[in-house]
């Protein structure tokens, strides 16, 4: 197909796709003239895949092409190709300095997190973003002075698990790798608002229900809506 | 207590104390001297829900003004007076102009989120903006071409159903309002990086379990971290 076809079929625009073709990130195509090359519905796969690492992912274009890199790469299985691709989406939260007051809170909580995935049983890296960024949360949830316990915690892992377990079935549906990595990119990125919205929807839901004064009376009512 | 004091008990500044004094966010002490006034529990507990309210919440001056004036109106139950509070958080989403060529996505999926929590029964105002959130993440995913039907939501909205109960029963601790409000609001917020940051590290142990290829090998590991 001829590059505008590509654009229509990928939902990229021509000059986004000449960019991504000129940063490597897409393979050329076959040359037909000296002006027109012909691609194939491999571009479309990279291109959407291109697109959900950059533009849904957030990634820089180094950090898409490690992901590509590695996608490519046959020595990998396909818990390294999705992993790399989680891996690279950000937030990337940093420990403070050894000089940071807060530095010692900080080792306690991430020994504490270490500890609570061992006991669940889960297997994750020490070096995932992932679990820097709970230790942040938990971190700041403490030094402000509010309950954020172990015990806690493994409430709301176990609560997850399933959802997660769920979520990653529909992966399965996509045996290219290509598409199974831009489906975990997107998923992961594109649910977290949907997410915590319905956590605010049940907690209006189990306030009314709690105490709520009148059926169908539901809050924020008393002044105009922010 | 000396206003020294209650910076110290509350962890606020006292330039910061001094500034929600001058902003009417604190009721003025009682003056001891021309220079000196006297604080009580009631402004230790307010300073806390004023903090949390600003710095974890992130409104505005007016917006916490807003809050406070119905916390304290006692023609207001339980339910509004915490609402009140949970309607100031943001983001809040706008819907597309009339003219905007993605109006029409908006609100037919609009009418099915609310179709979707009035078959679930949740109580939940057509105001509500987690309900414009989750409205503009479903946009954004199905404009991209990705699946996220009703059914798939209702999914989500059940798994997070009990964990919301939970949330709202440590509230129960809090039998005096403006704690509770306090802690309604850092729990909202504070735990929201918390819940995603799980949900990851959930899927890297699934990814781990059906794709790894041998146990304690996890993902990421082909490149340096980011």
């Amino acid at each position: 197909m001829r590059l505008s076809e590509l654009s229509a079929r990928s939902g990229v625009s021509v000059a986004t796709v000449k960019y991504y073709l000129r940063e490597g990130l897409l393979a050329p195509g076959t040359p037909v003239t000296a002006r027109q090359s012909d691609y194939g519905e491999e571009h479309v796969r990279r291109l959407r895949l291109v697109r959900a690492l950059l533009t849904v992912g957030g990634m820089t274009v180094q950090q898409a092409r490690d992901v590509l890199a590695v996608a490519e790469d046959p020595a990998f299985g396909r818990h390294e190709r999705l992993g790399v691709a989680q891996y690279m989406l950000g937030p990337h939260v940093e420990p403070p300095e050894e000089t940071d007051p807060e530095r010692e809170l900080w080792d306690q909580v991430a020994a504490e997190m270490r500890g609570l995935l061992d006991e669940l049983g889960w297997r994750v890296n020490d070096e995932a973003p992932a679990l820097a960024s709970l230790v942040r949360a938990v971190v700041s949830i403490r030094s402000l002075g509010y309950r954020s316990g172990k015990e806690d915690i493994r409430r709301y892992a176990e609560a997850l698990r399933p959802i997660a377990e769920e979520e990653y079935a529909v992966l399965e549906g996509h045996p290219n790798l290509e598409e199974a990595i831009e489906a975990a990119v997107a998923y992961t990125v594109l649910y977290e608002p949907l997410l915590l919205a319905l956590r605010r929807l049940a907690h209006e839901d189990v306030s009314a229900r709690w105490y709520g004064t009148a059926p169908g009376r539901t809050h924020g009512t008393p002044i105009s809506s922010p």
